[in-house]
């Protein structure tokens, strides 16, 4: 198996893995058992366990024992109690894009990847709602939906699964006006770390009946129960739909601007950050001309007359904040052409350094200190020995920053870890929380007691252990060690 | 003690009552560490006893052992870590307008009122939000902010405390537009059973840091721990406003009017159903002379432009469906008279039947459904001994009912218990949800497994005894016994 070069964390985290690991004759049981189940569905080649254990960034892949696709709750209900029968590690597997190593085996153990589950299960246009089974992704509900006249809106950019959007409590571009999957998922079946299958909450939009269960397993990453299928709020398409790209002179003169927009009480759909370099990015990527400047795109979304008032209000604010060259985006075939350009700079920004990895890292403040965090990284950042991006969901007081570095240098990666602390610490003063949408993982757990104290976090972890004593569910993951 | 008489249910829960409640002398020796600790905050007068087993329904009464007055979250922890050496029962009380017995001291033991942490914290106006202590009443916030030009939304009706919205995860009218406390509440602070404090969350708008302790504690009904502090999302106060009244010639085509709404994406803020008989409490109350037909109260709110084009989109679904005398009101003075006539429609209604107390009953189903279940419980409903009222945010397909009983009369509280059971089974059929905003309390933990399945009933026990090993937070409420 490729394995990166190791963080002083990964090596700790692979000392675990030794010691946790499950005999290797228990493990030879459980996966005849689970042949027995599923037959070839449940496989042991190298490159699918190689597939699993991998995501989209910088973290050290960790493969599977094994690898099964269940066809439905049944069947992953089923792979479950076998797996703690035995005691062996499960990580749940949508489609491979989390940022923060979630779907890495620390442990070694089964993955159970959702692909196979991926049917629509109904479409209730009349309530706004749809369920389906986790292996689902967002383009493929948004494709069956195309004639209803509704979609669902969260967009985290990858084209990923609702199930892997749930429990890593996604959000992305538009977040700012339709909320995240916190907001729009309505209900979910899991399956429990027993093997028992729970239906978190009616159709109902809103109800008072209870312990909010939807909520306990949106963002809990596959580490308090398996989603195995996903209602989530629709919407109708808007009537109207406008975007525009602007520059400013400075990162400063940028963020005051949304941050303005906001304040304002504009309903507006997106509001996008990128700064200069990640605009250099984009433009070599897409072969376009944006000014190399810090800049903003927005989407405003509503009827014809008030998508207008939205985008002239708008463009007020940005012309007073010294904004330039706004361009509009009208046509839907401009308005993709802008889009593509917004959702391809996690690839722009990787083909500025072909070999390199990104270490995707954000981080979420209140949005009066959001230019404060984006210019204090700035400065921090200023020597740092490889291309830094900050872009951000700039809305929401949401912040990315990519480090594009040799993951075979491991003073690259040291600097990387390094600058992703001061990024984390700072936020945490600024009232910050340290990932808006990403998730915790196994990158991000050692930040949790500072951001949420350790009566937060051992809540957090009684809990934990309440629901999954044996710990075999994504171990490693979200909770910190100690 | 004033008792009403007792349903069944009430009965069984006496005599839970008289065997889990603290031996005297223990009991004797926490008042005396709590006069300690809190002086003359420390009460064991008969009629604060009284007045905090008392919610605003028809369920029995039944008073704690004393009341504390805690002036803050220290206080408060240590009171809980008093109840907790003693294993006394613990009840949070905040304004007391709970309609489910949340309140009631079922095994006695030590009610918490919270009105004197009242202060309002922090409010951030650039970041739309504000942190309160639990005792702070949605009204005094508002007054607070009136300079501001920001609005905390949340409206159940009364003027409840922020802690208790909270716990309850209350709504009310505008919830379509704004969403419930669940929306709403950013982070909450929450002395655990064990007097351990917890911060939920940090100001960050959206955040994937861990589990979601926040949205954990709302709706937990003061089950889980003891919230004391709230950090809430506030809005712009829109620039333009306009209400109106339409009454509809049946229900079906108020109810098809509203759902039409909602379904054209209309952004209404409320969509408010009165019964015939509602309209005729609302106008005998309020001295008003509005049809006495099924009616519809609207609300839009947006830019000038926005508000027009809201209401003439909603006017023409209203006449495509029979509605009539579209009475519109513009100025804040109409305004405020038309929505305090809806306000007033729960002490309206108590006004038809002096004497009477309201069995106040909530469901909420997806919006298809709304009209097929009004008109089932008005069919079923109509041979009542006593007035039955209907109304509803039905944006939300929020449904409420009030039967004005006598409830020193074993037949009408059977009966009200009857058609409680009808309008909740009936629910359940049509995807919905026992309580959409008023909450389990005692009165509706029996229908929990009918509505969420004994697995996930199980789970939520088993996170309440992680939690709360010894059962003293607000012992038999949420959960059924069994």
């Amino acid at each position: 198996m490729a394995r990166n070069e190791n963080t002083p964390e990964d090596n700790a985290m692979a000392q675990q893995v030794q010691r946790r690991r499950l005999p290797d004759d228990r493990t030879a049981s459980l996966i005849a058992e689970l042949k027995d189940l599923l037959g070839e569905r449940c496989t042991t080649s190298a490159s699918e366990r190689e597939h699993h254990g991998r995501g989209e960034s910088y973290h050290a892949d960790a493969a599977p024992d094994a690898v099964c696709y269940p066809l439905s709750t049944e069947e992953v209900s089923a792979i479950v109690r076998l797996c703690g029968k035995h005691g062996a590690p499960i990580v749940a597997f949508g489609t491979g894009t989390s940022l923060e190593g979630h779907v890495a085996a620390l442990e070694g153990g089964i993955t159970i990847d959702l692909k196979r589950m991926n049917a629509i299960v109904e479409v209730n246009a009349e309530d706004l709602d749809a369920t389906v089974q986790a292996g689902v992704t967002r383009k493929q509900l948004n494709a069956y939906l195309r004639d209803t006249g509704l979609f669902f809106p969260v967009d985290p950019g990858a084209d990923a699964s609702l199930g892997g959007m749930a429990a890593t409590r996604a959000s992305g571009t538009n977040a700012v006006r339709y909320g995240t999957m916190r907001e729009n998922v309505i209900a979910l079946t899991v399956v429990l770390a027993d093997g028992k299958v729970v239906k978190t909450a009616s159709r109902a939009r809103k109800s008072s009946a209870g312990y909010d269960l939807t909520r306990l397993f949106v963002g809990s990453e596959g580490t308090l129960g398996i989603i195995t299928e996903v209602t989530v709020k629709l919407y109708g398409i808007p009537e109207a739909m406008s975007a525009a790209v602007c520059a400013f002179p400075d990162v400063g003169a940028a963020v005051q601007t949304a941050i303005e927009t906001i304040q304002s009480g504009i309903p507006i759909s997106r509001v996008e950050f990128l700064d200069d370099r990640s605009m250099v990015a984009v433009n070599r990527y897409a072969k376009l001309d944006y000014p190399e400047k810090p800049t903003l795109f927005f989407e405003f979304v509503g009827t014809e007359a008030g998508v207008a008032e939205q985008a002239e209000r708008v463009r007020e604010l940005a012309l007073g904040n010294g904004g330039e060259n706004f361009q509009w985006a009208t046509t839907p075939e401009e308005r993709s052409r802008l889009w593509q350009a917004r959702h391809d700079v996690h690839y722009a920004c990787l083909a500025m350094r072909p070999g390199a990895k990104s270490w995707s890292t954000d981080a979420c403040v209140p949005i009066s200190r959001l230019g404060e965090l984006i210019l204090y990284m700035r400065e921090q950042t200023k020597d740092a020995p490889f291309y830094v991006t900050s872009l951000g969901h700039v809305g929401d007081g949401n912040f990315h920053m990519g480090f594009l570095i040799d993951v075979n240098d491991p003073a690259e990666l040291a600097e990387a870890e390094r600058l992703n602390g001061v990024l984390l610490q700072r936020t945490l003063e600024l009232h910050g929380t340290c990932t808006g949408e990403h998730g915790v993982g196994s990158g991000k757990s050692k930040y949790l007691r500072a951001e949420h104290g350790d009566a937060a976090v051992d809540l957090m972890r009684l809990i934990k252990t309440a629901m999954d004593p044996q710990n075999i569910l994504n171990p490693g993951k979200v909770l910190p060690a100690n």
